[in-house]
């Protein structure tokens, strides 16, 4: 097994990514490692921020790109065989599983996670090397019947898997208001995740495409986002209570990364609420913190999901509460530089999975 | 039973108090209730909100402030015969008990939840109707063999509680490090249970004098505020790293209420961190949300503490856990307004008790 391996590489701020080869020569991959052929990369805000904003990879440039990867095992280390072959989503946040905040259950906060395309070479690549602890195995029987295909999956890695965590550590239930602010690539499938999981879902985007496109996907009611904030928090308040739906307790979820979105969020806070803040800006907000002692409410970050939640996302998916087709385009990896650009400037809507495509390009 | 019940009584923001008497003339409290009479009535900053920043209170002025109240019941409704001739604490917030909220354990936003000064006449006064429920009855004999006096205990209705409720919310365990922000009259409380309950406490102030008062009750490490908030937080971090502490998972509490306090304590946020909200402004500050989500952190506010926990915290002070007789100062209510004045302009440094003496002032 001796691949070549084609990534495209990132060099400085906004320079265009170019593409190196690395012959694969090891027999077998270090231990702990197993080589994954990618069949899917997706692309995402993250990534532009690296790209475009001057965020620093933890790994010094040059560096490949890309941590939302599924795709299939080609080798693995000598202790991994039970992985070979299998059909994978390959978790943005790999906790290393040992230490003390894992054992206590923090691996969010594992100060040796592994991240691709951030601690290693990414997967805006033909291969990635990466551990196979956490590797979330896809059932293929399963799989083959939903109609979706592995590439797809990718999306899993982030855009689907993190919002469930932040669903997770908001104590949703059934029968809770959920509201939703940026129904772009991570919001939408929080949308639908929610509502899978019986909550009553508001969605908010100053895109009124978006909006449309989210109502048949567990949306109950959908609000053009704009300034005056007291004005939408008046319209879900009237709404729910016209719906017999819980006033207190609301579950806001923050997934635009935009300083408008988070204002907003936290003009929504009320009592009981539980704000996440799942989507990333460097800006700054003013806001009174003193309402969370006034209201006993909650703020939480969530970076990343736990791999051992994926399995239950990736059943969401498989069966259908979560449909991923509507919400998701896919590129040839060829096209990476226009894409990184032309979602950069909104042009793309839906989350860009890129297929590799280096034999033919390169 | 027909005493006169006099009371220190807010009619506008600003205006001395004035003394109003009212023959109590009912045989027996209305149903629920008993009648207190005041051992003592601590100044909390939320009762200077209401008289000098205009913090509005929830039943119209004018109206008797006060809501850390202790004291001894002098006559019961039909039902709380049992109550008869205790020594109670009255808790600041009592929640009903009955409504969906409550019975899912998050009587801090009961709607209808009781606090004495903000939703009837509070403890400025010689005596005080309150609802039976929730009231914390003190055991007599624990309570001389402590050589705290009744009046004293006044405090744990909220300057007390209130942390204790903030500690329990953060989920402080034994060896977590635990930084106080504002070592006034909730902090040093604050500062004493953490300590008990096994944390490594930092306690942080402008005041010197605090500081000092505050290293033989429980503060490890004191640092005295300043603008540089980096520097404070490569303090504790070095302090943590030469004591082998925690360098993830900091127990935040901000009690100074003031927007550079809130700051420093939005500075101070690291990985797994928690933030507890506990003192209160109006001002806004700015912050960079999205940190919450980089360090998979968490903001909560906390709105007094649920009767429920009280036993607990009378149990701390009883044995001694903590300290009141140093951060407590005792005062004639005739000197409410003086009292008042005093510590809005910072002259009084110690949590003032207002001690009854209507007999001989009136």
């Amino acid at each position: 097994m001796s691949p070549t391996i084609y990534r495209h590489v990132m060099t400085e701020t906004g320079a265009p990514m170019t593409v190196t080869t690395e012959e694969w020569s090891p027999e077998v991959p270090p231990d702990g490692q197993v080589l994954v052929e990618v069949a899917g990369c997706g692309v995402c805000h993250t990534d532009l921020g690296f790209f475009y904003d001057g965020v620093r990879t933890r790994h010094p440039l040059p560096l490949c790109l890309g941590h939302e990867i599924s795709g299939r095992v080609i080798a693995v280390a000598p202790d991994l065989t039970h992985l070979l072959g299998k059909a994978v989503v390959v978790p943005a946040v790999i906790p290393c599983g040992e230490c003390e905040p894992c054992r206590a259950g923090r691996g969010a906060i594992c100060a040796t996670q592994f991240f691709p395309g951030n601690d290693e070479h990414g997967g805006f690549s033909s291969h990635v090397l990466v551990p196979g602890k956490g590797l979330c195995v896809v059932d293929e029987e399963l799989l083959a019947a939903s109609g979706v295909d592995l590439a797809m999956l990718s999306v899993i890695a982030d855009a689907v898997t993190t919002p469930y965590q932040a669903i997770l550590n908001s104590d949703l239930k059934a029968g809770d208001l959920a509201i939703f602010i940026g129904i772009g690539g991570v919001g939408n499938f929080g949308v639908q995740l929610a509502s899978a999981m019986g909550a009553h879902v508001v969605a908010i985007d100053v895109d009124v495409e978006r909006l449309e496109g989210i109502q048949d996907f567990g949306a109950e009611h959908t609000i053009v986002s704009g300034d005056d904030t007291r004005a939408i928090k008046k319209e879900v308040r009237d709404w729910a209570k016209a719906n017999q739906y819980p006033l207190t307790g609301w579950k806001i979820f923050e997934t635009s990364g935009h300083p408008g979105g988070q204002s907003l969020a936290v003009a929504l806070l009320g009592y009981d609420a539980h704000l996440a803040v799942v989507g990333y800006t460097r800006a700054k907000i003013e806001m009174r913190l003193s309402n969370l002692m006034a209201f006993d409410a909650t703020m939480r970050g969530t970076w990343g999901c736990l791999p051992e939640h994926y399995p239950a996302v990736v059943r969401h998916v498989l069966a259908g509460d979560v449909q991923l087709a509507n919400f998701v385009e896919k590129f040839p990896m060829s096209e990476l530089n226009r894409v990184f650009e032309d979602l950069h400037d909104h042009k793309i809507k839906k989350r860009p999975v890129m297929i590799p495509d280096f034999s033919s390009s390169v």
